[in-house]
């Protein structure tokens, strides 16, 4: 069986606080759903958005593998005839082969918010859907407020489905999210023997928790089509996940969502689209999370290692994802024990220099390091300890100026930077945007003389977090940096009351980290 | 109808990804979770962890108000008596009332994982429940991998509870989180039909992003008891997320989870375990998240104005959260109004200096300013620019330094501030842990002579983003920061290439607020 999914990320899901677009980020983010297969992409809404009307004179001049790029509008406005409404004129001239409309299904709104005639608002609808059809557009009619409308007046919102049965695809909106699982089967079930030959829709938001297990059970009960947004986003608590709606249909339950060669690329494409809409993904998101498939007790490590399936309902891989064990207090020996033996077969939990480095990362997590998301700090942490690093340089010491930023000045910071290579001294200086970036070009720019291929790595990402919000800005920071040279990536970590000693320290063992990478390569 | 609720932030939640919390964290957190009124508390396993046991000998001299402190446990070893057993033991020197133990009720992992005999597990399951209730304990059973050893082997997984028959409560868990919604149902039905009399619990991990509707429906199956934890916390994606499923069932259902009076506490409760457990709360958090009851979408506010319901599935205040309008691109304009209304009524969206005040929002907007969570910044824009803002002072320049941080140098960092307040000119230092800090203090005490006032004010929270990641330390920095006088709490932004520059922004935006609320107030 197969279903078709709608993604509104663009549309819905830019209602989400935080959640600003630009037209560039849009392209991006359609190019990427179009890679894993969704089939419709609703684009914004050219009436309402001046933005999205560009953004659809774009759209036209490019190919889609895969999705239907769909623009979404209302049905006319009330006393309007449908030729003459400028809305459904900019939904026509989107030049999409799909539209959404959506028209009001709930007689109470249709009184207290369009007020207009119950009548009215259902020729609305009808003349919307049928100007459109005769256009030739394929046509999605969202019925807003359905299930309350259903609830408290079944017979309009069945026929407001009526006055729309001419488009594609009939489908019922929970839009306030306060619809219970067990509502939505039946409502949809209801509506399926109204309407047996139509293709039914569902719309969720996430109000209740239940948006992921109201729209699967609104498949079950015969619904063919499913909109949401792939991370989630949306107004309030957000819309129907799609990253979690898809392999759970897909993998578990064989329905068809979306191409099965796709299923592999839903984790890469849930971390772009995060990315490009700057959005922290919560890593214990379902399927696609950082941690969807980490696990961190001694004892359940212990039974992944003998049968996954005892933690994991799924092989990560499925869906792009991979399997993690945490280096924490509770799994710390066994994770720590498996690298250091991939260092020195030879140590044990006994050995002293491992109770020295158990000591060691105790004190530093009391520190607040925390080497989950800092794996390459973590590996220097026992490579020092073993003795097996070269001792690269030494700091002799830095210093840095600031001042009031002013656009007289280019560079508001400056850093000084001493260091040691095989007892010759180097001391330099760099300016920056802040101190951070000043420090950063200094301490590059002093060991570049000694190892040129430091010019290969650039910075990635930083990210800062104050740890007790007591003190605040005196309180310890940690910054988590990630590096990369064009082949492989690291991430390390610096702690300090100091936010440029805390940013001083996770760039100095992202340097460190290089030079071992390169040590490596070369033997 | 009542069901109990049991919550295991302290126990299941600390196994999830980035949760770590000290003895301290978590008295303060049983301290919350009894004034909002749940059941049960878990709160550690005093086998497995030290620490846990001292935060048992500690809870024997707390007094609570409603919940039961519960100690967590396995059964038995294989091949040892139960007397002699050191993990029972420890369960029952816990001195709590309750205790959970866990035990395996799927025959795979009896054979695969555990290693020993079908009999030998049952054994292990009946002495351990029989012995810890003859020892007058309230006994919770956690049926671990239930509802994957009820498919694969129904038999056995209902012998298993037949074995625990004699503790207060059969527990059935989801373990690896991978079961939907219609197999919890049916399965809780065959138990329950199995054990009329007996209670039975639900434990759901949310692998699928189904834990909220699964507890839900096993409730309805017959269910009386929920483990979960308040904010969702747990090994990979989570455990059931207590601060939807209570206002879920006890709103919305007229199931009673925890007493009428303590639901408007949800939202204020959620917000401070987060802060305790150093958690991002997700904004979008059904109920009791930032953005739970936030519009956005313009047309969306003019409903939730006309008709709350429209957009609303419950009035935010009984779960102690608020309604918020955005301002945003889509919103923007009639937020604004309605903010310069309250300032100047006689102010039109023609106004010239409103068409100048939408111009500089809109390029603040391209540099990464964004005034969701910062409305006292947001506030002074428009009092600044329609001149009703007194000038408090002005900066005449800053300069910072820093210099290697060392046990020598207790700061490592020093800024001069030099401030001109009607002409009277002050110029001060002042040494600080990092740039931010020195910068901070540094402007207050140069302040402090004109404005005494100040010295009520502090930070409680900074917040630094890094807004392209592609330059990474050269990018563009977005600082929010949090302060209060100890009644009134506002928030502030600044946005810059440096990070120092950044935080000065919203250090002197929060300044200017805090003088701005006094002039309020004397007037």
């Amino acid at each position: 069986m197969k279903i078709t999914i709608l993604d509104s990320t663009l549309r819905d899901g830019a209602q989400g606080e935080g959640i600003s677009l630009s037209e560039d980020d849009k392209l991006k983010i359609i190019m990427l759903l179009d890679s894993v297969g969704v089939d419709f992409i609703e684009a914004g809404n050219p009436a309402s958005n001046p933005k999205d009307a560009d953004l659809f004179a774009e759209l036209k001049n490019r190919k889609l593998r895969h999705s239907k790029i769909c623009a979404f509008g209302s049905t006319r406005r009330r006393n309007v005839s449908v030729e003459s409404d400028w809305g459904i004129r900019a939904l026509a001239d989107a030049g999409t082969e799909a539209v959404s409309i959506v028209g009001k299904a709930s007689l109470d709104q249709v009184i207290e918010i369009l007020n207009t005639s119950p009548e009215e608002n259902l020729n609305m609808i009808k003349d919307s859907v049928d100007h459109l059809k005769s256009l030739g557009k394929y046509v999605i009619f969202d019925a807003e407020h359905f299930f309350d409308g259903f609830k408290s007046n079944e017979e309009y919102a069945l026929s407001a489905l009526r006055a729309a049965a001419n488009a594609d695809i009939l489908c019922l909106c929970d839009t306030n999210g306060g619809t219970f699982t067990s509502d939505i089967e039946a409502v949809v079930k209801k509506v399926k023997s109204a309407f047996p030959s139509k293709e039914i829709g569902i719309h969720c938001h996430n109000d209740c928790g239940l948006a992921v297990a109201n729209s699967m059970y609104a498949v079950r009960a015969g619904a063919g089509h499913i909109q949401g947004t792939f991370l989630g986003f949306g107004e309030r608590c957000g819309n129907a996940n799609l990253s979690t709606i898809i392999p759970n249909l897909q993998l578990k339950q064989g329905t068809e969502c979306i191409p099965d060669s796709c299923l592999p690329l839903l984790t890469v494409t849930a971390r772009r689209i995060a990315d490009i809409a700057n959005y922290a993904l919560p890593s214990s998101r379902p399927y696609i999370g950082r941690s969807a498939f980490a696990h961190k007790g001694g004892m359940h490590i212990d039974a992944v290692s003998k049968n996954s399936s005892s933690f994991e309902h799924i092989d990560p891989s499925l869906v792009g994802n991979q399997r993690r064990f945490l280096i924490s207090e509770m799994s710390g020996k066994s994770t720590l024990m498996s690298m250091i033996h991939s260092i020195d077969p030879d140590l044990t939990r006994d050995s002293p220099v491992v109770v020295d480095l158990i000591e060691e990362l105790k004190l530093r997590e009391m520190k607040g390091y925390q080497y989950e998301g800092a794996e390459a700090s973590f590996e220097l942490i026992i490579r020092r300890k073993l003795g097996i690093i070269s001792k690269y340089f030494d700091l002799d010491y830095y210093k840095t100026v600031g001042e009031t930023a002013s656009s007289a000045t280019q560079y508001p910071a400056a850093a000084i930077m001493k260091v040691n290579v095989n007892g010759e001294s180097e001391i330099t200086a760099a300016e920056g945007n802040g101190p951070v970036n000043a420090l950063d070009l200094a301490l590059r720019k002093a060991l570049t003389r000694f190892y040129p291929r430091l010019k290969e790595m650039h910075l990635t990402d930083f990210k800062v977090r104050v740890l007790e919000s007591d003190a605040t800005t005196a309180a310890a920071v940690r910054v988590l940096i990630e590096s990369s040279d064009g082949v492989h990536s690291w991430s390390t970590i610096g702690v300090s009351n100091d936010i440029i000693d805390a940013s001083f320290i996770a760039l100095r063992d992202s340097v460190e980290y290089k030079l071992m990478l390169d040590d490596q390569q070369e033997k």
